[in-house]
C-alpha cells in the first residue's frame, strides 16, 4: 500500500509523491523559546518525529528543518516573549534564548525526538527576512507604514486557502489589534519598527527594527528546503494567522507553491481544559518525565492519531504506562534470553505471525501515519511472544532474534518507544547482569532452604529499588518507578 | 592572596580587577564546526573552562561567550572550510554545521565543559558584520578594492601590539598570500566578495559577500559583552592574524580597548610533534575518549599550566589516570562510608589538615590559575584521607563530611574532574549497592568457607566488567577499563 497523507491543504488524504524521487524535505515551526516546553510541545513535536522516523524507515532521505524562534513572536499585548523571559529571568535575551533552546532539545532527547537536521534561528536571518519585506513591497504585496512593512493581503486572494478563514471574516476579529497604521485588520508585520527599548533590532531600508514572527518560517524553508518543498508540519493551533502568513508571503514572493503537504498535529489539552498559561494550567515536559518515565509520555502521545486532539490526564497516562511496560518488558525478556537460547532457525509458525504482525503495522503507518493503531498491533504481537516466551518449549534464537527485530525495528525505530535497557547501553547491561546474578544466588538460597536469607536480599534490592517479583516462569524484575 | 593574571596584552600578571564589581564578561574564540574536534581543542576549552570555573567558584558571575565559527574560515588554499567539509559529506553547508556543532558540544559535555552562556553563530551576525566593515571604512580604516572590503593596517600603528609583530616584517611574509586588491599584504579581509559557487553569501554595499574570519569575534564580543569587556581567551596559535586583526578592527572601530585581559593557552603536540591535518597525525576527541575516561583527558590537560604547552603522549596520558584513580577511588570510600559513619563533629586535627590544603589550592588558583599545583594539592589531601580511611578508628561523619566536601568543591566544582560516580547519579548508587550486596553474599560464602562458589561469584563479576580486589581493609572494586 503506497503511502497516503491527509493535506490539510487540500482537505483530503493523498497518495504521498515527493517532489525528488527517494528524497524529503520536511519543515516544521519550531519552538518559541522563552520559557520551559510543556506537554503541548510534546505532542506537537513527537508526531512530526514519527513521520520523519517513518519515512526514514522506508528508505527515504530526509532533510529535516525545524527553526528556534528567539525573535519577533510576540504576545497578544505586543510584547516580545524573548524579552518578557529575558526580565523574567534577568537575563540578557541571548542567554535566554541559549539556555532555553538547551532546555528544549533536553526534553526531546529525553522523550526520543530525533534532532532537526539543520535548527536554524530566526535573529541568525535578518537580511533575508529584510529581502522578503522588499521582495514583497516590490511586487505590490506589502507597503511600508511607520517604518513597519505589512504584508497587504487585499493584494493576494488566495489568502485564507490553508485555515478556511475569509478575509471579510476578519473586518473586526477579537485577536487582531487594529493598528491605524494597517491598511486591512488582517494585514499582518512582515518587518516592525522598534521602539529604543526593544534590545533586539536590526537596521533596514525602513529604519531600526524586527522581522515580523512568519517571516522566519518562509525564508529559512525556502533557503534550506528549496520551494516548494514537500511537507510543512505543525501544529494546528498556529494554522491562523502564522501558517497561513507563512504560505501567503512565500507563494506571493516566489511566484511558485509553497509546500506540497501541510500535516498539522492536534492539540492537547489537560483534563478537558486547554492548556494555557493565563489559566495557570501548564505542565512542563520536565515536570511530566519527573512523574513518568519519559518514553511513557511518548506512548502516550502515540496513543492517539497525531491529527485528533489528545486529553492529558493522570488515568489516560497511566493507562499508556501500563501498555508501555508490557510492551517493554516482552522485549526485554526476549533480549535476556537470546543469550542462552538454543541454536535453530526461527519457528514458521511464529515466522507468520510476525510478518502477518509487521504488515499490519506499516499498513497503519501508510494511513497516514496512523501510529495509534500500529502501537495496537504492538500489543498483538507482545501477546503472541509473551505465548512464545511462555510455552513448554525453549524458543530457538532464530525465533528470538525474528521477535528481537520486530521490536527494535518497529516499537524502537519507528515508534520510538523502545526503552534504552532493551535498545542498547553497556551500564545497563552490566546492571542487569548484576541483577540477574543476585536472583541466582537467592534461588539457591531457596533451594537449599534458606528462606531468610533469600528474603533478606530480596529486600536489600527492593531498597536499591530493584523489585523482585517470584512467578510460576521464575523471578522477573524491574527498576521501581521513583517518585 | 587576590587573583592575578598573565595578561598576554601587557606582557606582565596583572592582579584581576573586573570592570563591574562581582561581573566578569569573558569571550572566547570558538571552533570553525567543519569537522570533529581533536585533542588540541579538549587542551584549549578545557583551560578556559577551568578559570570560568574558578571564577565562578570564587564567586564572580560570569557571562561567558563562546562563538561557532561556520563562515568565513579560510583555508591557507583559500577554500572555505565549512564548504570543503559539506562537500566531503555530501551535506548542505548548514547541515554540517549543525552535525558537527553538536559533536563539538557533546565531545565537551563529556570532557565536563560548562556550557558558554551564549554561543553565537557567524552566519547569524551578518549584518553587524557589514556594519563593522562599514564603520571601518567610514572612519578611514578600511577600504574596498574589488568588491571587498580590507583593514589597512597602515592607518593603525597599534596593529600588532598583541602578538609582537611588526608591520614592516610582514611585507614578504609566507604565509600571507599577497592579492593584488589589497594595498598590504597584512591588510586582511573585513568581507569578502563571493564567487557565483560559494553557496555561503549575503548582500552587502558592495555586492554579494561573506565576511572575513576576524570580524564574527569582534562583533559578537562587542554586542553580547559590551567593549571594553574583562577577559578575551582563546588559544596562542590564533594570537596572529586571528586575535590580532580582531583587536585592531574593534578597538580602530570602536576607539575604545577591546578587551582588558588577554589569556591565551598554550598548544598541544603529539609525541612531540605539531599536530597537524596534513601530517596526518590527528587524535579526534571522540578518539581519544574511546580509549581514556573523557575525565582522565581533562586531568591530563590540566596537568600542566593552561600557558604552557603540552604534549600528548599514551604514557603522559596514563600516569595523569593514574592520578586521577587515585583522587577518585579515595572520594568514592569517602561517600560510600559516609552511609555508615558514626556520628560526631569533624577531627580537629583533619579540619585543620583539610583547611590548609584548602588554602594552597586557592593560593595555586590565584596564582593565573595554576592548576597544575592545585591538582598537586589534591594529591596531598587524598594521601591525608587515605591514610584517614586506614585507621583503625572509624572516621566520624563529619570528618568524613569534611573531606566528601572538599573532594566535591574542589575536584568538582572547580577542577571538574570528580567522576559522575562521586559526584551524583542515582543508576550509579543502585549499581554501587548491588554490587557491595555481592561483596557481602560472597564474604558470607567464604567465612562459612564456600571457596568454589565465592570465586564464581567473583568470576561472574569480572565477566560483568566489575573487579573485585581482596586487600587488609576489606574488599574493593571497580569498574574495568573498557578496550
Amino acid at each position: 500500500m503506497p503511502l497516503r497523507v491527509y493535506n490539510v491543504l487540500t482537505r483530503r488524504k493523498e497518495e504521498f509523491e515527493p517532489t525528488q524521487e527517494g528524497r524529503v524535505h520536511m519543515y516544521v515551526c519550531g519552538p518559541t523559546v522563552y520559557d520551559h516546553s510543556h506537554i503541548g510541545h510534546a505532542k506537537l513535536y513527537v508526531s512530526m518525529d514519527t513521520i520523519v522516523r517513518y519515512l526514514r524507515y522506508q528508505g527515504y532521505t530526509v532533510r529535516y528543518v525545524q527553526n528556534i524562534t528567539d525573535v519577533g513572536h510576540l504576545l497578544d499585548t505586543g510584547e516580545d516573549r524573548i524579552m518578557k523571559g529575558a526580565r523574567r529571568d534577568r537575563l540578557e535575551p541571548m542567554e535566554l534564548v541559549e539556555r532555553y533552546t538547551r532546555s528544549y532539545f533536553k526534553d526531546m532527547d529525553a522523550l526520543g525526538v530525533v534532532r532537526p537536521d539543520i535548527s536554524p534561528r530566526a535573529s541568525g536571518h535578518i537580511p533575508e527576512q529584510i529581502a522578503l519585506a522588499q521582495t514583497l513591497i516590490d511586487k505590490g504585496h506589502a507597503y511600508e507604514a511607520g517604518g513597519s512593512v505589512y504584508f497587504d493581503v487585499s493584494s493576494w486572494p488566495e489568502y485564507g486557502k490553508l485555515s478556511g478563514r475569509r478575509v471579510d471574516e476578519m473586518q473586526s476579529g477579537a485577536r487582531i489589534a487594529v493598528l491605524d497604521e494597517k491598511r486591512h485588520p488582517a494585514d499582518f508585520a512582515l518587518w516592525k519598527k522598534a521602539e529604543p527599548e526593544h534590545i533586539l533590532q536590526w537596521d533596514s531600508p525602513w529604519g531600526r527594527g524586527y522581522p515580523g514572527w512568519h517571516a522566519e518560517c518562509s525564508v529559512m524553508a525556502q533557503k534550506y528546503l528549496g520551494q516548494p518543498f514537500d511537507i510543512h508540519g505543525g501544529g494546528l493551533e498556529n494554522i491562523f494567522p502564522h501558517n497561513e502568513g507563512e504560505l501567503a508571503q512565500s507563494e506571493a514572493a516566489q511566484g511558485v507553491p509553497f509546500a506540497n503537504y501541510w500535516l498539522l498535529a492536534g492539540t492537547l489539552s489537560l483534563d478537558g481544559v486547554k492548556m494555557s498559561k493565563s489559566l495557570g494550567n501548564t505542565i512542563t515536559i520536565k515536570e511530566a518525565v519527573s512523574r513518568w518515565r519519559p518514553l511513557i509520555i511518548r506512548a502516550f502521545m502515540l496513543s492517539t492519531h497525531y491529527r485528533n486532539p489528545v486529553d492529558f490526564s493522570e488515568r489516560a497516562v497511566q493507562a499508556a504506562g501500563k501498555g508501555w511496560e508490557r510492551i517493554n518488558s516482552a522485549a526485554l525478556r526476549v533480549r535476556r534470553r537470546l543469550g542462552s537460547a538454543p541454536d535453530g532457525d526461527a519457528d514458521p509458525g511464529f515466522h507468520d505471525f510476525s510478518a502477518a504482525k509487521r504488515a499490519e503495522f506499516l499498513d497503519h503507518m501508510d494511513d497516514d501515519f496512523n501510529a495509534s493503531a500500529a502501537l495496537g498491533v504492538l500489543h498483538e504481537f507482545t501477546r503472541g511472544v509473551n505465548t512464545l516466551l511462555g510455552a513448554a518449549e525453549e524458543p530457538t534464537r532464530g525465533t528470538l532474534e525474528e521477535a528481537d527485530g520486530f521490536y527494535r525495528q518497529l516499537a524502537g525505530d519507528v515508534l520510538g518507544i523502545l526503552s534504552e535497557e532493551v535498545a542498547d547501553s553497556s551500564s545497563a547491561e552490566r546492571e542487569a547482569g548484576l541483577i540477574e546474578l543476585l536472583i541466582e544466588l537467592r534461588s539457591q538460597m531457596r533451594e537449599s532452604a534458606s528462606w531468610a536469607e533469600a528474603d533478606r536480599v530480596r529486600a536489600r534490592m527492593k531498597d536499591l529499588g530493584v523489585v523482585l517479583e517470584d512467578g510460576p516462569e521464575g523471578t522477573t524484575w524491574r527498576i521501581a518507578e521513583e517518585g
